[in-house]
């Protein structure tokens, strides 16, 4: 553990308001500050989760590679962080970001621009 | 089955792109539809899905109460269905919605009003 804000765990006092699913995870909504497009969902755990309110940058718990992913960093598609708000439960998590270029590894720049659907069937 | 459109089973073409939670779920994020607020962060099953799509209120699957839960109809507070989106990856689903008054049973306009999380700690 270091003094640098930037390692070490997540404050107890959040940690300890959070739920998490039986993963230890909880769902990130990423939304554009400015204009208000959510962008993505992502899931982080209690390190991603600090390394987001440390360092400035978006980071989740990749469920399918295991591993930290660091919004932008193969993409250079970079997510800012500009405030994080827990929900009233402690299970969701709101990330309001600066997005550089697309949000979506598709191109677009939202994930739910692509698959609208029909209501009323 | 019946030809209503408001029973029956989720659309095939829909179920086949959902990728759910080991619960059946998929996570919903509620959106005022014309401010961009992010209200709030449900769950779904196909069955909510599909009383979202078919009857113009948001509809979730209560994890703590194990049954649906049409949105206001205990508190008022309605959702109104104005689109319905899923994500790249058929995991998240985007509900683009009216609210009537707060969407958090605090009394908050949105469950993620009360609690924003120091930055850098």
């Amino acid at each position: 553990m270091t003094s640098s804000g930037t390692t070490g765990p997540l404050d107890p006092a959040v940690a300890a308001r959070l739920k998490r699913t039986a993963d230890g995870l909880v769902p990130a909504i990423a939304q554009q500050y400015d204009t208000g497009e959510v962008l993505m969902l992502g899931w982080m755990d209690d390190e991603a989760l600090h390394r987001t309110l440390t360092t400035g940058r978006a980071t989740y718990w990749s469920r399918s590679r295991r591993e930290y992913w660091v919004k932008g960093d193969t993409s250079g598609h970079v997510q800012h962080v500009k405030s994080v708000a827990l929900d009233c439960d402690g299970d969701t998590v709101l990330v309001k970001v600066d997005q550089t270029g697309a949000a979506c590894h598709t191109g677009d720049r939202t994930c739910f621009d692509a698959d609208v659907l029909p209501l009323g069937k």
